[in-house]
């Protein structure tokens, strides 16, 4: 497997002569192959939490219903990078082969690659959001008080995003980075969707170090997520999916500040 | 055309009852079209420049070889965004027709985008970068401080990315802004391979607001540009990339330090 980070000889401007070390974030190719036979991609990403990441993919880009129908998947070194051998099941492989895009070259997991067009708002989920949960505004500020102590990637490369996971109390439960912020949500996504204790996750929220994208918005409707923390901006596109789908969001969010978008009724003050 | 951004009513989970306004960058998907028969794809774009990034987006996707093989750029507003229709010669139409992938869509025009696999590094670029600028430390200190004051879309949203060109001097001459980091730099290229004056540009470099990731150095070096200072970090990839290319790699750059990663030899103290 290869390295998460590299340390890099580099030296400032202002000190050419005195060299010393950086750590950069690596990122690697990863292919998708369907089935063993059924290529679909290559995607830029961080080498780690590739299991989730298919996982996570198979749901928000709708190749598979739920985590049910993948079978395995399989991890394996390439020339230059990885590639991802998902075995799924037959009526899902079907779905698959009919689109029309066989493969395709990406850079990170947006959730609208493959289609022709892009979802039209009133199609961006087929089913609502749950009505909770309902959440303290305490948990939401413990949460991203707590969060920068989990970014152990970030902490040594100060350049990948994370998605996390964080209980209806604001305790986090797991986080996944990426250098792509598409990637790292479909890792929590899949990582989510396998976890062995539901119940613990149960009404819990999403936390995002990114801007909240359209795309990061149909990925979170998709994967059923109500509530979402991002640390920053959304696009005027997301927040109409959000509030379209009912969804509460809040971004702009540092520990000493946070904005609430829409879905207010989720929150207690 | 659309709105660059858009005002939403917020308010802050300190003060739920004091509503404030916000502006937020909008995207549109962005189709793209080729002599008005060939669908290629939709990504989501800053609805601004768009025919900047179409002639961008051919050079760095290896669409057209030159400017010159583009003979139009039609924009055209569709019932959820704007296409481009691009019209271009017919050698370089044959060839795209040959490609495997006949559309795909994405949330940014990635370099890599359409390619079954990842090029390898020794295949980056066929032409190599040019010897030249020798540029002086103070004339990039002096772009970057300038940066921040032509950023206008940023200055309004705070959550958009720019690319700009900056001459010998340090002076900048032009920016082009994007929600997505791709599409700032695809707008820059275009807009610098139109320019009337091609005399001031030349001798400069780039300056991006974002990180350098392998598919912003594809598209760099596929431009030709041989000095790149980007205000946040490269990954392993991109750097690997411009060090083999000889590209000169400044980054992690604030006005008031700056990091050289490779490439010094073009830089006078």
């Amino acid at each position: 497997m290869s390295a998460l980070f590299l340390p890099l000889d580099v030296s400032t401007l202002s000190r050419p002569d005195e060299p010393f070390s950086l750590n950069v974030a690596e990122e690697v190719p990863v292919s998708l192959l369907f089935n063993g036979i059924f290529p679909y991609g290559t995607m830029m990403m961080t080498p780690a939490d590739l299991k989730d990441f298919a996982y996570g993919y198979c749901m928000t880009e709708r190749i598979v219903a739920s985590v049910a129908d993948i079978r395995s998947v399989d991890v394996a070194e390439t020339q230059d990078g990885l590639s991802l051998d998902i075995s799924i099941k037959g009526a899902a492989l079907t779905r698959l082969m009919r689109r029309d895009v066989r493969m395709r070259t990406g850079h990170s997991s947006c959730g609208i690659c493959g289609s022709e067009t892009v979802p039209a708002y009133d199609a961006v989920a087929a089913t609502p959001l749950p009505d909770g949960p309902r959440l303290s505004v305490v948990a939401i500020r413990g949460a991203l008080h707590e969060l920068r102590g989990w970014q152990t990637l970030n902490a040594a490369t100060r350049m990948v995003h994370a998605a996390a996971w964080a209980d209806r109390n604001g305790n986090i439960h797991m986080i996944r980075e990426d250098v792509g912020r598409h990637n790292a949500l479909d890792k929590l996504i899949g990582a989510r969707a396998c976890h062995p204790d539901a119940d613990a996750l149960h009404g819990g929220f999403c936390l995002l170090t990114s801007r909240y994208s359209f795309e990061m918005a149909l990925k979170t409707i998709r994967a059923g997520i109500a509530v979402v923390v991002a640390i920053s901006a959304p696009t005027y596109r997301a927040f109409r999916a959000a509030e379209k789908m009912d969804q509460t969001l809040i971004a702009v969010a540092r520990h000493d500040g946070q904005t609430l978008f829409c879905g207010g009724r989720r929150l207690v003050w």
